[in-house]
């Protein structure tokens, strides 16, 4: 395989059309909150503005390891999102500078590489509230006029939970006549009101989307079955649409209804979870068997993670990611080591098959998500629970009332 | 607390002698390793000419998390290293120019924040091969050599296995007549050729080292147990010395003498054993009483890892590091959140108790290390290992053989 | 709370058709391969002639345990099944021998408590070698005359993976004018021909059965969760019986279709799945809520876990069995032992919450189950399997070939 | 191999002097807590004269699964410890007729196979509380008076934790002049009062015993480990003596110095620890190359666990025991199952491989000892002790005072 870029004079549909496979780019909150210039719970991307270097130099390394598309880092950048939780960043930054700065940072990387630059928006606090479609749509609106003004090259409606939200925000991005991709953050129980992950498909594609999918807060297998059931409740419709998945880098067999956020590890204590680059292999293997070919990925990936997406299909594609220079397939690198069993380790086989410890033998594998009190399972959760946790919560809520 | 970077105008050994807590930084290659800029086996740290914006970026990363020291990204950067392993490296670098970029970068990046700088040796392959004294003296000569044209501020020799190559680093690097600190990669058991920790800390103080401890190679649990012992091996022989400790943020409760080298997930499937920010604080809480104080971290820290040993040592030291903007004591940030369960995790208590599941219920939490052919307690390993590795490593001298 | 065991003049059905709980016991071919009696593979039951004291001495613990209905011990005591298996008893022992002898001890030991005798029919070798209807009903007649003539007090037909043939057994045990239960051995994905567990109620029903249920093959929650759909399948139909469950105290998330046979663990490492006490209080109360009144145990089951059901719906049955005069209720009895530590152990709220250590740090706490090759999902399997274990097979294979 | 009960005619000296292997038998107390005889907490052997059907089943199994010894069930049957356990004892049954008893049966049943009997003291309550040594021999005089009467082959002083008492003990049973073996319930950090294994071994030879070892509170690894230090203990003093193992069934790595009774999990949560079959021959292989001769168990042993031994060792004793009958080697008897990956199972490298799962992945593989309070290395426990417990312990405390 010859390591090169690959000239991309094409937009994203053209290439999807053709049968391209499409690498995404990973998660920028989590990555940046571990370097220092994101802080957990307002999780708002100010860094565009207070540290582009750091923002530049992540969508940098995403682009070295293969991404073919930079989403600009405007998570959580709507207006009233930011209204909301930023009160402490000292001096206030505006929704229109920070999704600017975003855009510029982006399409400078894009153009060491030619990858694609792709605006971003995500759920609101204006929906949560109950605010009404006009509003919600106008939240939107100002974030897509940037986009607009910066001409990216296509639109992600991302990270909703509630799908006729999701509709909104395809509605909105539409209106700019460019490509939208549309992904939902849920599993396959659906969204938060009940829709069946077939049916938010069904309405997201009829809403305008050419491209449909998951992201974040499962797994990467979970998430593949969620949009499996995205892509039969499409031929059911027989509709068609490109299939696009974003998922954790976490492992989270454990997860309920609502994802990750739940597990009583987010944020701080998620790391024996962390994904190696040989389960994200498989993940991208999986990816591609299904159907799906814009394959990427969302909180918990990191540059390596999308570089495994890259060298897992490199016999499909033809070529690799410019980061394989620093990295031998399958481990080929320690093929040199002066330990005989490390040299061991040198093939797919190995890495295959490893079942890798945690050396946390006083901790368990796997975790009762929190939250029972609101879900729709609630009474059955409530009997698994271990009554610490509720006592806690008990407690927690008599103190909020006293 | 205030948050600010206080102003260092006085040496290492100034510091240490006033009773002041120094933090290191975090492990280069392992991190670079994941942004793609180190390759892991030959682990060489060409990035410093290839990519310096990378390394650069990681630098200040760990300086906004509360470094005062910034080690000039010089592992495995001496002479005989480079061409030993350097071969897939495009364009030859030379091995002073390596050097010299490593030591501009460091020194830019702390001029950010008024940080010591560091220049660093570590093993060399020609200790190895039997090489003799004159020899391996000359390779840490030929980088001593940069390092005193780029004026470090003092110098550290890291990274052995043998007590014997450490004193002669340790006495090469006092020819410059700046301070010099030295660690070993060793655990309890004491070096390969079996010197235990104490007399290997009494060996490096009589060479010079006014700073002693161990990097790399073990948990911070096991180094933390290995300093203890150089502590009484110096008080036992009436020397006076600076202790440190740079630790894996990996947990390796399984080691085997060799540390983690020797674990069947090194180099690529070390995910699940990450350390999270709790762990470190915890970490940095019992450096700080057995008397470290120069506290810092090896392969596995990130950013965050460092900025969590500033914060659990904020009481002490009386401020905060600049990345501490983006973070929550104890997970405080997670107090606005809507779900009242997630708000219920904003408290040291929950974070402190917290057992944080891999995920991965078909993993075991210890692994047996590998290498059992080759150390000092084979025969014992040999009885307890796995028939099956036994049987592939067994296949696989035979096919080295054919 | 009294301490006796009451007088049961009535017969099963009046007993259940008044509203009362009925104990079931627990799992004689497990136990009894532990202290020596029963050969793993044939699992058959000639120790009934070979050994009665044994056999008598566990139905006796059961009964102390608070059994109130002992099945006699011809667990795969058909002719076709003797014939097929027993070739490694020495003398071999008539079917009708082995039989009659099974009646007479259960008979002698239920008096000693006036609890129930129930004969007991299971799945024949002549229904998986595809023979005909008629040649399976004379299997089960051949036993039903023995428990005729020895009069037991009602029938149960148990362990089948097909409803067909469970079908068939419930007829010809209908012949006797009993009353007659029936339990299958699935999961909640149904029988091996894909009969759904409502479906296989409504044929139970429908064929005669009074009482309806699962037993074996897998563990309380799946089992209860399988009995749950029993029961909406009656309700669709309008049917009315008891159910009953007789789960596994084995530990068994990560089984398949077809339960604990094919976990890797069965049957010589099942001991780390081993159910608790704490455990089987779990399910009786989960049992009892769901409406399920025939309580009992099948494989794993030791006398101490039928204690347990006893004991967590004494307060419902307002006494306890003869064998809690040696059990403390939820450990109270520790509450006089010398450690304060010991001591703090003597309550509920501790053993409820407890996760109990394996203290097997190198074994994960999940399988993929073998077997891969003929199940349903076998293709979605494969995917999954580890390449050792299939390459172990295929060279099985190759072997039984040679 | 013949499977055959050899004759024994000679005693325990002449055989283990001939060079025999002599098999234990395995742990009463926690065995028949589980088939409803014997109360946790007490735990003392009142069934001996209330069940004495139920001690001689488990005796007779122990027989027939290889035991070449029958221990008089006189565990904590002194008449100090009956007075001050047996309180729920409804009618007082004399510390005399209870050991009676215990001789009778064990009597009755060694004839059954010619196994030999050893009449057993144990730990006193008057040591504890501190009484004079005359008091605590009187206490064994009076059972070796029982012994004596009923003529028992010889003698075990077992389950000691102060090597002072076990002295005594040794010295009183010296003075019927039968053959002496004395165990002790350490570990490798040594009795309770820091008197290594080694110390303890001279002093009990001294004192007159005559094999020498340890049994229960560790599990076969650590009990081998003890055993090591009191063989160099001997032999460093040039004495001889023969050596004795009967280690717990319950795998305890994480076991402090007073071993598994300040596990979390004693005693009623104990079963993911149990050992399999398998785990038991390689401590039965284990034992044998380390040179002990005297092989049994302690809790936890049930009689498959005895077989376990006498199934390891047959090629070295040239017989199997009776029990062999009803078990393949290493699970042949699966070769003739109906699926072919079970029929897989049917050999010794699988199950000398498999890594048991636990079925449980909400629990972890080690646990953090209680008691951290009082032991020798408390400070340090303290330090790693969760929290939660240090504050349960707090509270417990707390309402003692009250």
């Amino acid at each position: 395989l010859l390591t090169f870029l690959p000239c991309f004079l094409q937009g994203i549909l053209e290439r999807l059309d053709a049968g391209e496979i499409v690498i995404g780019d990973g998660g920028f909150v989590i990555a940046l909150e571990k370097r220092g210039y994101v802080k957990a719970g307002p999780w708002t991307p100010e860094a565009t503005v207070e540290h582009p270097e750091a923002v530049r130099q992540l969508h940098r390394e995403f682009l070295r390891a293969g991404s073919n598309v930079l989403q600009t880092f405007t998570f959580y950048a709507s207006e009233d999102k930011l209204e909301n939780r930023g009160n402490y960043v000292a001096e206030k930054i505006s929704c229109q500078k920070l999704n600017e700065a975003a855009c510029d940072i982006a399409r400078e990387v894009a153009n060491e590489g030619d990858a694609l630059v792709a605006g971003g928006v995500s759920q609101t606090p204006s929906y949560l509230s109950c605010k009404d479609k006009a509003e919600v749509k106008a939240a939107f609106r100002k974030q897509l006029e940037v986009f607009t003004k910066k001409n990216v090259d296509f639109l992600i409606a991302e990270y909703f939970e509630h799908v006729e939200e999701a509709v909104w925000a395809v509605e909105v991005l539409k209106e700019s006549g460019k490509p939208v991709a549309a992904t939902m953050c849920i599993g396959p129980e659906g969204d938060m009101h009940g829709v069946s992950p077939g049916q938010c498909a069904v309405q997201l594609v009829k809403a305008g989307a050419s491209i449909v999918g998951v992201n974040c807060h499962f797994d990467p297998d979970i998430s593949l079955e969620t949009v499996k059931l995205m892509k039969e409740g499409l031929q059911a419709a027989k509709l068609k649409a490109h299939l696009m998945s974003q998922p954790l880098a976490f492992h989270t067999p454990d997860c309920g209804k609502q994802g990750f956020i739940d597990l009583p590890e987010f944020p701080f204590g998620l790391e024996p979870r962390i994904a190696t680059r040989w389960d994200i292999q498989k993940y991208a293997r999986k990816a591609y068997d299904l159907g799906v070919r814009y394959i990427g990925g969302c909180c918990g990936f990191e540059p390596y993670h999308i570089r495994a997406i890259a060298e897992e299909l490199a016999p499909e594609r033809g070529f690799l990611p410019e980061a394989s220079d620093k990295h031998g397939s399958w481990g080929n690198s320690l093929s040199m080591h002066t330990k005989p069993w490390v040299r061991a380790r040198a093939r797919k086989e190995y890495w295959l098959n490893l079942k890798p410890a945690s050396g946390r033998p006083y901790c368990p594998s796997m975790s009762k998500p929190d939250g029972w009190g609101v879900t729709k399972g609630a009474k059955e959760l409530m009997q698994q629970k271990e009554p610490t946790s509720e006592q806690q919560l008990k407690e927690l809520f008599q103190k909020q009332k006293e």
